[in-house]
This record gives C-alpha cells, structure tokens and sequence, in this order.
C-alpha cells in the first residue's frame, strides 16, 4: 500500500483548539471541564479514523504582554485555562479504542520516575496508544509557579532533557518483555531476573529504578517534539518519532522536513522513521465562498490581545513595549520559541502587518495560508505538500470544537480516502501501528 | 435521615487489593493493566452504591527484606507493580457518573502546582468526586527514584507536608467561585477581577499563580489521610476530612477516632465534620463455613515472603535480619508507619506468633479479625463498631477483586440496606454529598 497521510488532531484542554475567536463561535460546545466533552470528541475521532488527539501544555497563565494575565483570561487566550492533559486523556482512553493518545508533558518540572510512569499507565490501559509530546519550557511564569528562581536558558533545558530522556528509556526497559508472568500455580508473580534496577548517575537525576510498572505495550510511548531552534531540531532529530511544526510555506515545510531527515541520519536513525506533521488551521466548508465567511467570522471572533498575549507568550516577549504600529524587528535571538519568533517576524515585514493587526491575525489563523475552502481544495493543498515531500501527515488545529471537527470530517476525510491518501479503518490496535512506527526494542 | 455508613474500597491497581494471596484465588482477574478492568470495577461499585475507590501508591519496588526486590516480584507483594493511580482514576472518572475517587499523592515527590491541578482536572472531569490521600512517603527507595540523597525524617516531612496544604488550597481559591464566565458576546471567558495569582513565599516553595484550571467543583477535593503517628495524628486532624486507619481491634479504633476528633477540635474543626474509616478486610459467603475456607484458602495462597516483604516495608525494617523464630521486639521508634509498628509488635507479642509464621498472616489477612462469616455476621460486626462509635464506615480491603467484591455486595451490601445502615441509591452527584461533607468556601 503506498504511503499515507497521517492526521493528528491539537487541542489544549482549555478554550483554544485552533483560533482565539473559536470558544466565541455559536457552534463552539463550551463544555471542555467535562469527561463527557471529551468522550464525545474522541468517538468523533475515532469515526474519522484520525491518528491521534494531542494536547498541548503550558504550566502558567502567561503574563507576558504587560506583566499581566488579564487578556488572557478576559478574551480567552490559548494559556487562560489548561486542564491537566494527562488526566484528560486517560479519561478519553476508557471511552475509545483506536485514538492515539498525545500528552505534553514538560522535562524541566517534572520528574523522569514519575513521567515514566504514567506514560506506561497511559500505555497500558490504552492497549498501546500513548504519545509524549516533550517540552522544555521556556516561560518565566512556569518558573515562578514552580519554586524555582529563574528558568533556565535553553542550552542547560536541552542538556537537562536529553538526560531525562535517558533516564526514561532506562525505566520503560527495566521490566523485560514477558517479566510479567501472573502465574498463581508456581507462584510467579513476576520474573525476578527480568527485572532490574537502573541505577542511572548522572548531572540532573540519581534514578535507582526498577519502575513499578511493567514494560508498555509499545515498548516506549510514541515521542513528539515540537523544537524550531537549531538545538531544538538536533534534540527532534536525536529522539522524535512525531515532528510537530509550524512553517508558514510549503517552501518552508520542505526546508525543516529535510533538515529534520538529514540530522536524523547524522544521530544514527532512520528518515523513514519519523513523521513530520505541519500544524494547519484548517476550515473547511460546502463552498469556497461560505469557507471564506467562516474564516472571516473567525477572526472578527478573535480579539487582538487574545492573539497578542498568546504571541507574547510563545515568543516570551513583552510585545507591549514595542511600538504598535511598526512591523516585529528581526532580532537573533528571542527567550522563547527561537524559530516560531523568524516566521512571524518574517511574515509581518513581508506584508507591512503592524503589531496593531498581528495580535487579530495571530489569533486567529495563526501563519498558515491555503487551507480554507471545500474538501477538493483542502485535500488538493494537502496532496500538494505531502506530495512534494514537505510533511508525512499534518497537526490540525481545528478553529473550534466539536463544529469544526464536524466540518473537516465531513468534508474533507472522505476526499482524502477517494484519492488513498488516508485510511478507511484503523489497521493495528497501536498507535505505532498507525503512524508505521516499529516497537523499540529494550536497550536499543 | 439516621446517619449511616462510609463504604470505600482499597485498592492498589496492581496485584493486590486486601490480601497478598489474592491474586492467585480461582475467581481472581489478572487483568488490572487495562482500562476496562477498571471501568468494570467502577460500575460494580456504583451497583452498590459505594462511596469511592481509593487507590494506594508507593513510588518504588520495595526493597527492604534483605535489600532485595526479589520477593515483592516472584510472589506478587503489595508494591510488586502499581499503576499510576491518578491515570487509573480518570480512567475510572469517564465510565462511571456517581463514585467518589480517591488518590493517593505524596507532597514530599510532588510540585503543589502539579499536584493542585491534576486533583482540579479529576474534580471537574468527573464533576465533583475527587479525593486526595495524602502521604508524606517513608520509603528509602522511593527517595532513590527521585534523586534525593537521603529520605527526610518523619518531622521534615510533615512540615513540607503542611505549607504543601497551604499552597494547593490557595491554588484552588485563586479562581473565586463564578470566575469562569464563558460569556460569548460580551466576550468574557473569565473574570480577572476573580482571578488571582497568590504570590505564597515559603521554606519550601515560591508559587505565583493562579491555578491554570477554575475552582474545582467540590472546592477542593476531600482531603484523605492515614496517619498513626502522634505527629500522623496531628496532621490528620488539622486537615482531613477522611482519616482511614487500621486498628487491630474495636477498643483500639474506638481509642483512635475519640483521639481524632479531640485534635480536630483543638484545631477549630467540627469533630463531625471528619470520617474516620478503619481498613477491615471482609471475606463473605452464604455461610459461617464457606466464608472460613475462602478466609484458609487465601491464606494458603498467600506466600510467607510476600507479607513479609510488605511488612518490611510498611515498618521501613529489615526483617531479614531480625531471628525469624521470635516475636517481632517492642521498639520506640521506627523509620516507617510508626503506629502500625505498634500494633503488629503488640499482636506477636499477645499471641506469641513468631515473624516466621507473621509473613503468612500479614500477607493474608492484616491485623483485623470479625470481618469473615455470613452478611448477617459481618453486619452484625460492622453495626456494633458503628453504633459503639468506633468509626463512621470502613475501607474494604477486599481479599481479591472483583470475586471478593462481588461476594460482599451480594452478602453484607443488601444486610446494611435492609437496617438503614447504608443507602440504597445516591443522594447527590459529588463525593462530598455522599460523605455529608460541606463544600468548603474559598479562602476558609
């Protein structure tokens, strides 16, 4: 079977999916505290047949814009309020049977042990769908809510990751497959000699293990990274299985997709391994032209300091102090994410875009362009880039839930599988079944 | 309506639920790694209108008989393999609409913000059933999974257990009740003027805030704790409303829960606002006979080194080295459950059995007594602790799962009902209506 895309779906566990304006549209369910919200949303995604649901993380409600959470919390911005995305998806494991499982999960406040374990948990009572989506964290207000005195610059939350990671496969591996025996004639519970502490010494962590939990299905959870910055890239290029990304061109998708193959070739690993999925904000309609009236309601939707705190927040820069009606500056070097902070200045200078406007058009469509329209039109730009080698799947940040979903699965799913780009029924029981990732093998 | 029972159930999603030789019954499910082990558990318990599911944790294999792990894992000890139980319990949370979950979280390996958001998550998801059980954690090996050069002493702990209550309660106060407005048209999504970072400076932690999650349906989640200690006590009585504890014998429990509601009222809390739950372990049968074989069947299964290896470490001693042919020694002070030392020594000592013959009896059937017979014995057993006021329910550590549970809510669950000692159907939706606890106001 020729190769086919593979589709995850973002969301945040809070009022943002896609767009800032999307809690504010009629067809929005505003539900999103509830297990049943996300039960609904799951059987809708298992019914399209998507890979995985991915929720993404922030440890604070961020207050860069002005020293302040007020527009977050006022408008709806994509950091106002996050539930915790392990415990969401764990509940949206009991109500589905094929989803892949995204967790976003940060290596610089959280404890390999304990990442470890529930990852495996996740794991096991999924029947093997777990994926973790690795951060480092770059903003000051997680620091602050995490006792600590300052975050630390992204070089030391690099190196410090990589250790993490260490530490995390050691504890996956530490049960052997079959230590687990459960035979109540012996007795034999569990195989001695199959289990063995880790003893990991190292700059960060003194782990002992054995971890108490047996092996995952999966053998390790499906890794996801989301890292632009040259050291980001090397860290995706090292461990990554999912690549997630947001290049404002198919231009740009093919220079980061080949780049990510390449340093992956030079770690040791296999291009053919990874799968590197553009984040879209798909809107998808009957027409092109009530596709275009969605959109622009979308973004009337969308208030301009909801987008320019979320903007301040991804860049962890003050944007309140820059003149508002001048374009972003090129700058070198920014706190926050070091490649998403180039494709926007580099959009605003290209279309003269004040910081007065960005905060409406961040919000609202992010930096991706041709994806609004009918099915035809969206799958074409989606057979276009996947085609041209720029992605092995795409990251939809669908503008609203459920409504948008709704839309995208009616209209644009079903082209997808006419042409065979995409399934028509889950092929494995395993998110690595899914994506046509191999089960890793212990020590490897 | 007479005040009536508390019924919740221990478990350890793992191997063990009340006795070490449980696993290895005949009518034992081995299957306690997939979701729908747990959702099945979940709907037999709400068929029986339970109060809640608890979960235990430690955070490693225990290693304290003879530095080994060995035992734990061949005959299935109680830390031989635990899921992660926050995992589990949403899990439960979204295949179940009226049972309360309880979740066992240590402050001295967790983030208060980590930990104030997961419990905010569960309380919402499941729309007001959480429970936190709070543990301070005593074992070596768990300090060795998390980096920590040594374990901190009974006092550290509990003071670090102390500002950690401040923190996650001025966490879950920082949205006011009515913060989250959701109002589409104005837009308003929430209320800054509700919403409010609580800047907490303390010996071990420096949160800003808030809480990234709205004030949880329940307020807070009902605070669970098992402390014996004289300092156990204390804390318990200054912040749980469920205490859960294992007294060997009707005047011990009766010793304890007068003890406990003194505290509580020194501390300025309403005595009648706490619940104390003694661990009984029932085995239930149609008759005086079967109930007795079942009771010697399991402790047959139940092999000498699993309980010892548990006891170990319970106490935080290695019994290894300790004459195998004697009664365990009296001792002031030990590393582990200080009050649990207490009561084994006691029992050894009054019935003369030595620790070769105390692993068998530990591991099978704990230090309770009454519990084993007909439902009209067991409620008999029950009534009397109720009505002499030694408890107000108990923690059911059924011998294995789900056989023993089925057993105890055909026998004993219709015998409680048909004497008004325990309800017939929910009265409300949240864990704290079936507890009759008040939903605490912010800032109280």
């Amino acid at each position: 079977m020729a190769k086919q895309l593979n589709l995850a779906v973002f969301s945040c566990a809070g009022p943002v999916s896609g767009g800032h304006g999307g809690w504010r549209h009629p067809a929005a369910d505003g539900d999103f505290l509830s297990a049943g919200y996300y039960a609904r949303l799951g059987r809708m995604l298992e019914a399209g047949c998507y890979d995985m649901l991915f929720i993404a993380d922030v440890l604070a409600v961020p207050d860069r814009l002005g020293g302040s959470i007020e527009s977050q919390l006022r408008y709806g911005g994509l950091g106002a309020l996050r539930l915790d995305p392990m415990v969401v998806l764990s509940a949206v494991a009991a109500t589905t049977r094929h989803l892949g499982l995204g967790c976003t999960i940060s290596t610089t406040y959280a404890e390999p042990y304990a990442v470890a374990r529930a990852l495996a948990t996740l794991d096991h009572l999924s029947g093997g769908r777990a994926a973790w989506n690795i951060v480092t964290s770059f903003q000051e207000a997680e620091a602050r809510n995490y006792s600590r005195a300052a975050h630390a610059d992204r070089g030391e939350r690099y190196a410090r990751a990589d250790e993490f990671m260490e530490v995390v496969c050691k504890l996956w591996d530490s049960w052997q497959d079959g230590a687990l025996v459960r035979d109540k004639a012996t007795p034999l519970f569990a195989d001695p000699d199959k289990v063995h502490p880790i003893n990991h010494q190292g700059r960060w962590f003194n782990v002992q293990g054995p971890l108490n939990v047996s092996r995952p299905p999966q053998g390790r959870p499906v890794f996801i990274q989301a890292g632009a910055s040259d050291r980001g890239r090397d860290f995706a290029a090292r461990w990554s299985e999912v690549i997630f990304v947001t290049p404002p061109s198919i231009e740009a998708a093919l220079e980061f997709r080949a780049d990510l193959r390449a340093r992956a070739a030079k770690f040791g690993r296999d291009p053919d391994a990874i799968r590197v999925l553009p984040g879209i904000l798909p809107v998808a309609a009957a027409s092109q032209a009530e596709a275009d009236a969605e959109k622009a309601l979308l973004e009337e939707l969308s208030h301009p300091l909801a987008g320019l705190s979320t903007l301040a927040y991804h860049l962890d820069i003050d944007l309140s102090l820059l003149p508002q009606d001048e374009v972003l500056p090129p700058q070198s070097e920014v706190p926050g994410v070091q490649g998403h902070y180039k494709e926007v200045a580099e959009m605003t200078q290209k279309t003269g875009m004040p910081l007065s406007k960005l905060g409406q058009r961040y919000g609202a469509g992010r930096m991706t362009a041709p994806f609004t329209g009918t099915g035809v039109h969206i799958a074409d730009s989606m057979q276009e880039w996947f085609e041209a080698g720029a992605c092995d799947g795409f990251m939809l940040q669908i503008p609203y839930l459920p409504g948008g979903l709704e839309s995208f699965t009616r209209h644009v799913i079903p082209e997808l599988q006419r042409r065979g780009l995409f399934r028509t029924e889950y092929g494995g029981p395993t998110l690595r079944d899914h994506l046509g990732l191999a089960r890793p093998a212990a020590g490897g």
